[in-house]
């Protein structure tokens, strides 16, 4: 009975509207003219894992870990090509300049609070160094972003651990779970509990056939626009409705998963493009945001072996003419991916008892409606 | 007679619409939360003048010029911070890696088709070395941006002459005329005819009291959207709709403009968020596509004086954590001048006899209501 | 007998000293350890061939254009992957921003003077828009880049017309003339007459056996030193030698070949580091100095035709952890083609009767001797 | 007695050349043209303060820290104008996007060994947070800079301590050791012991009087030039001079400060010309090498305070035309600085018996005298 209660109660302060908890595409939402993948997924791209660590500890720890694994190998040693965009450059994401100088990445991307990057890094390359036949390495680019989860949760305490990323890593799965888990754990997205949110595009075979799949934790601000209606106008809120400046800047990052094969330049193209649907949604990147996108291909082919032994290397790109399609794909996933944090987000109290409230569906469908997002 | 049937004539063929042109706030429709300027145009911001040549000669030539110029004085000899943001650099946009460099722009900036970018740099220099004033100058560093306009235009025919543009310098003013004009005389935009579109934010008092300008060459693609509406898909006319390969990229020139006193750096960061603007109209930054951005500050104390005598500069900046609501204004004064390019634009036939229609109201207008953005 | 006393006038005027002229490596200088290609030059990357129309008319117009293309097909056709690096953006080189998005370049490339850039422009459009198999073409990224001879030529007068340009494209081979020629007639480099230089260095076949070749347009200033030596202190002649502001900043333009398979990327990192072998003369990218490296791979297989019908690209490239003796090749390239293009320059006077001395070997030979570059 | 056997073997061990370290400057080396500063120190620069911690440690522990602070106050409340350049990115350097983006930083500088960059930075937020006055503080942009010691140290023990990292803060000063002693403890360049250096150039009144601090860690090969003198050729020792592949590629931390009143865009020119100077040594920014200079200016009145009030903040900055002196002096400095790493470090024997030697003098001063650069 006592236990009962005691669920009971963490259903009032968390949970409290799971039922409701839905994803975009269910609640009619579906943004865009291409359509998602099996999964609506990162993991519709083909290898790609993604794991979350979920802290929830008494008053004041509402953080976690995302991580995503590029392909189930030793990435160390099977590096992928990969880029990086800079949407706004306010945080901290690690492992910047080696991505854009040697155009790939060589550890899985792992996401969690500002103030344990450093946890972050330390984590992967203990990760990577463990790891079977990299018992010569010494050098490791651990690629950690984050945003600043400070409001729901006690970000000075750093309460990551090495092992909360480790075990992050070790459940990634291809389930991904949405809204208050993982790194998106204590986020706030437009005034609303944000958090992880995914989504995918899958190309018609004459536009090549490929998949392009997003992973998010948004922590961000600006006028929420969900398909175009504009929600944050609607509910009277958005940056600046009170005519005073409102440092509340958050963040947003954004992996972008793709099988085309891609160089690292045609990934960077790909990056830049994800933040149009950031755009889209209403997202200003404001002056504190830290709003990065790191893209990368898993293409088979086209990895990067640790050890080349000077061998000239095969690769088979797509050219620039029909980087497009694969543009618009990964557009319409980011601004699907950020709808879906927010709809699977969950109302949360955190840290001096501050209660973010989860989007509110009866609010918010109506104004759908009425802006013929969904049908009536 | 005679004549009263070729003007008749003329309107058939260039204006046949002309009495439904009005600007997309005129049609009810007001991206975004912030207000516009008293005229909505970039020449809210003090001081900044635009002029056009328009190139309509019989069945081919459908090209131009347009001129933006920071503030009235000799800009050579009080330069003005500036930046260039590239969305996608597939275009000519002359004079970028100079702006990166020193930060500041020292020309009238010059928007007309591809082919003709060099005529525009020449006409500059022309006019700088003959200003009053600049007899010593022997390095000018002309900004001149393009889109092609080669479907209703006989691009390869260069028929944009040094007159052209030294005549839309010598017209600039503070009305603005938009759609077929200028350098928008043959451009496309979503499928529809696209031209030169202008709007602006003014922001309250509260946060700054700075205005933010903004003017557009539409020639570019993706999946129309009209403040949230999903126009593209209504009509059937989005880019890869027809699920192959499409080649009609085009492209866009941004040129925000503001009163705020900025440096370079922050005006990149400003440049950078126009995008965004362009993103909630449905572009997709093609492949094909020249997307650039040009911002300018015409603060006059921040003016930058051609011979320093080696003084130091005295500057008066916004800090970084104010700017968030002028990028708010640069995209939303993005979007709706990228509306009013479309709205402004008329049906046009040009080279090869090809027609581009003008955006059809009959149709757009029942679809604004529908998705409700603007009232029955 | 007229004629000779012109001759000889001619002599006196601009070739005095022809007798003496000799490349760097002729008078015993060798920098850097890496052997030089068959003719030391540009051209020994296979296919590469080089043209100058040089303008020496009246006392004023001291001028040029030299030519660099990268194959003698079609190169719009058969575009080639290519990079730039800014070393110091002021200046005006066209075509950046495109090369960088699309990581190849489609035209010949041009070196002329500051002002006469969009005249290359136009005539490179024109050579493109008239060559076979061009006749669909509507979009030509011209690449023209420039320093500032306005101190020997009258520069405002812009004298370089299209038919120079063309000449050059059309007289190119792989014999390349040094010194005063081309578009290094009226340059001056560390208070000496500078000009186009050319250098190469081949790699054993161990480290990969590629050839990179280098052409400099040499017109900026800093502390000479010449393999080491201390020339520029030795004579008293560098940059604030005199402690005071000097605003004498021409600029070097730095073409750098191979015919290693290099992707845009790694062509980006080869552009940079030409800049060292700049550092290495004494140059010291001054704030006025426009100093840019273009760099291209020839490799045939990683051309990159202009309709590619939508296929997958093949291609065979140089991995990362080879690139060292490449990099290596083309700082020690850079830097003798700038000795090459001192030394092979001669006294020039040109506007205003202003003289610009070629490098004396009389003072010059004993300081190298003092230092030990050359033996007594 | 058995303590003075240990000390004899200390000696042997480390420090048996001591009494031949010298400063490049004390053994008659004098690169450039313009005057060090009174230390020749980036200590020159008034209020920057250095600090090391210097571990080593049984067989295998040979690394350390280094601290740089830009000012004696609270940093973070007080920012400093600041950049990075990138010279090549094979490197960890934490908090690069936000300089970038902020233009500022907001913490001292950290120098380490690679797989301690995450130590640094939760050291860093550990000083920051626990910092008087900033107890709401919840994000920090910790900027750690590294180069790999792991030849000489065993580095995957990760020896760095969070309190090593408070040490070297703690212990700032404006004397600053150099050679085998904090970050550079363990380090490798041109094939002998590096390590730290530091020099600074004072302009003269008339081009400014700045002064110009640099301090380097060095840890990169190529092909050694001392003063222009070839000793890595003589001495038979330069990258690839066995003709195959080498991957000993190292990396360098150049740290640049100047008290002239710079923004973040001529810091960001700044610290690219620090390259030139690696380049003077006859670095080659290999691909291995994470070469990344970082650039601040320590003008009180151009500070950044951590809460503005959202007041415009006045400038006084020197403009583009002044900046070529202060480049030299950049350039200058950091080639002297390298020489001191050289000059000032020992033989060092470490990890798996390893032995690095010190540059030795008496094969070196032969050699310098030979090229003049010293006197017989």
């Amino acid at each position: 009975m006592k236990h009962f209660l005691l669920l009971l109660l963490c259903c009032v302060l968390f949970n409290f509207n799971a039922v409701s908890q839905q994803r975009a595409r269910d609640l009619g939402i579906k943004p865009g003219v291409l359509p998602p993948g099996t999964k609506n997924s990162i993991t519709d791209v083909a290898g790609v894992k993604v794991g979350h660590t979920t802290l929830i500890k008494g008053d004041s720890i509402r953080t976690g870990v995302t991580a995503i694994l590029p392909h189930d190998q030793n990435i160390f040693q099977q590096k992928v090509p990969a880029a990086v965009f800079v949407g706004n450059g306010f945080g901290k994401l690690a492992g910047t300049t080696q991505i854009e100088e040697l155009g790939n990445i060589e550890t899985p991307i792992i996401l969690t609070n500002t103030l344990n990057v450093a946890t972050g890094i330390n984590a992967v390359i203990s990760y990577v160094l463990n790891q079977e036949g990299n018992k010569d390495v010494r050098s490791v680019n651990a690629v950690v972003g984050e945003t600043n989860d400070g409001y729901l949760n006690y970000i000075r305490g750093q309460h990551v651990k090495t092992e909360d990323i480790i075990s992050a890593l070790e459940n990634a799965g291809s389930d991904v779970m949405e809204g208050n888990v993982g790194a998106g754990t204590g986020t706030i997205c437009f005034g609303f509990k944000g958090g992880i949110g995914t989504a995918s595009r899958k190309l018609p075979e004459s536009l090549g056939g490929y998949t392009i799949g997003v992973l998010v934790q948004t922590n961000f601000g600006g006028n929420l626009q969900i398909d175009g209606a504009p929600v944050g106008e609607e509910m009277g809120q958005f940056s600046f409705s009170d005519r005073i400046m409102n440092s509340a800047d958050g963040s947003c990052m954004i992996v972008v998963a793709t099988d085309a094969p891609l160089d690292s330049r045609n990934l960077k193209r790909l990056a830049k493009r994800a933040i149009l649907g950031l755009a889209k949604t209403g997202g200003i990147e404001s002056n504190g945001s830290g709003d990065y996108v790191i893209a990368f291909s898993t293409s088979e082919q086209n990895r990067i072996p640790y050890k080349t032994d000077f061998n000239l290397q095969e690769r088979t790109l797509v050219p620039n003419d029909l980087m497009s399609p694969i543009f618009m794909g990964a557009i319409e996933a980011t601004e699907e991916a950020i709808l879906n944090s927010l709809f699977m987000a969950e109302t949360m109290t955190g840290y001096k008892k501050r209660t973010i409230k989860g989007i509110p569906l009866e609010k918010v469908l109506p104004i759908l409606k009425k802006y013929n997002v969904i049908k009536e």
